[in-house]
């Protein structure tokens, strides 16, 4: 990607990215208790964020005919849930750094993180009525089923991914993490955005399945480069830990290689920090695990998985968008394609 | 109240129980993974419980009218979110028992029972789509937002909870325990099953805020006569652990009362302990301050409160109920008042 094309992407993101905020705003109401509630559900929304999956849902909605407005509580209500997952996430995960400052739990203790998170599920839902006047009742009913439906999965798959960490499962095949990241990651990421878009600008006509291989390569190739800037990134651009995904154990594709290729004392090594408690694992330890994955070429091979993925992406863009590949907002649905492997935060 | 009107009010709960257990069964769907997931969501269901609030739920929609099958996808909603918050409130405040074994993220772990807490709380909404064939779009989407206020209202008390425990809040009046119970305990346990119990079985005729006053003299007993069984209840009947309320250092309306006439050496002692980590506090400190309780009132103090409550609600019953009082529905709800302090789970 030319560095004029990624700035043209990261301007209509952070146009689209406006427009959440604002109508973020109005969906996070002030009240009693602030101190214990009503600040805390802002805190996250208020470090910034790419606000990416409103963007792709506003996106798809104006490529099928729609107008923006008409997608904005929908939009809204992905980038709530996806507050209240970054922090139960971080609390199920131990993370110490969201956005560049402590994560919510350390900085108001696990139980009224937790609470706050809960508040901004079900304000998340919410905005999710105003449909009905904007849609009408048959497209918002549909809406909050696709909404459920999506919830789900991603629960799913963090579960999946969470077990695997438990039972401390060591004989995974990339098949698996692939498997796990459509439900953790594509879904509500991009899958869902993207179908709701498209089911809304085309007022229910389209059906929104075509939106799902499209979506599920832009989303799988988001969450590897995601895991590859956990290992090479910067803490300050990130604004979360470095080597935190190894730290605590995450079966991403470049450990799942790792522990495929490694042998002998290598392999020992990996096994037994990954089978200690997390606590006990040191960063040091972490380093030289990366730098396995660096010797086995691993995190090459996840680096081409993910290229394969937007090249793929490219590959069906136009059957997926149809005639609306060529409005101005399904261009930047494809520019955003190289946006998932170029971005450096 | 008689043994027998007793008898009479549990057999009717049973009768409730298990309509909304066929209903739960078909709103907890099974998937992958289940034993990171979906065995899970049906675990705390699967242990028992009352069902207490699906009942108030549909004997209010019969009271007001309502055949039980209109209320029934209203009546699980609760129930699941009730099971979501049990999850959740057991990790928050560090529990160890629900229900007579152990608390789902001592089996599980707390990043897997958090995370199935959050499918309970999507799955929750799942069946108030039903309503729209049921009652129709325009009171659907009324439930709907009463749900996200209950909702919204409960969280709002438990932050309020967690708060004065992190905070180490000692200088309460019994109306802020009130306040805060209101809140926590009374929307979703009662003003809100009754609410939309009441909204359904009228068609939407009637003013839900009716409800509201007989709701809350009705689940403020409920919560106080919760309050007394943790500390003179058996662990046995209850399923949970006795005195776990004080080791938490929860702010009962015994422990307002007691920080306000113990002095001396008394208080100290109780200051010494309401300061300190949960895990440093001993079982023999909470006996001791059970007892202080007994010696200076506190208890007897409370009960007194969940009494003025029931006869309250008894004075308010007619009023609130109208021409449903004297339905078969409506005399349950009526028997059920003093059911909230003779309980003895």
């Amino acid at each position: 990607m030319t560095a004029q094309a990624h700035v043209g992407v990261e301007a209509e993101l952070e146009r689209y990215g406006h427009i959440t905020d604002v109508a973020l705003r109005s969906s996070t109401p002030t009240g009693q208790p602030d101190r214990y509630l009503y600040n805390l559900i802002t805190n996250y929304p208020q470090r910034g964020g790419k606000r990416l999956r409103p963007a792709l849902c506003m996106a798809a909605c104006e490529a099928f005919g729609g107008r923006i407005e008409e997608s904005i509580p929908s939009a809204v209500a992905i980038e709530l849930l996806h507050t209240a997952f970054l922090i139960h996430d971080d609390i199920e995960d131990e993370s110490e750094l969201r956005r560049g400052q402590p994560t919510l739990h350390d900085q108001h203790g696990v139980a009224l993180a937790l609470n706050a998170g809960d508040a901004l599920a079900i304000l998340g839902m919410a905005p999710l009525r105003d449909n009905v006047e904007l849609v009408g009742h048959r497209l918002a009913g549909r809406i909050s089923d696709e909404f459920t439906a999506m919830a789900l999965h991603t629960l799913e798959g963090q579960a999946q991914e969470l077990g695997w960490i438990r039972d401390n499962v060591v004989d995974l095949m990339p098949s698996h993490y692939l498997n796990m990241v459509m439900r953790k990651t594509c879904w509500y990421t991009t899958i869902h955005p993207l179908r709701v878009g498209a089911l809304i600008g085309s007022v229910g006509a389209i059906n929104p399945d075509r939106m799902n291989d499209f979506g599920f390569h832009l989303g799988a190739a988001f969450q590897i480069r995601d895991d590859i800037l956990n290992l090479r990134g910067s803490e300050t651009q990130l604004g979360k830990e470095i080597l935190g995904d190894l730290l605590e154990g995450k079966r991403t594709l470049m450990l799942i290689d790792v522990l495929l290729r490694a042998d002998g004392n290598d392999r020992a090594m990996i096994l037994d920090f990954l089978g200690r408690q997390r606590t006990t694992r040191t960063m040091d330890e972490a380093r030289t695990i990366r730098d396995l994955m660096d010797h086995h070429g691993s995190i090459d091979l996840a680096d081409s998985y993910a290229r394969l993925y937007t090249a793929r992406a490219h590959d069906i863009y136009a059957d997926s968008l149809g005639r609306s590949a060529n409005t101005s907002a399904g261009r930047f649905l494809r520019r955003i394609i190289d946006y998932m492997i170029e971005r450096s935060n």
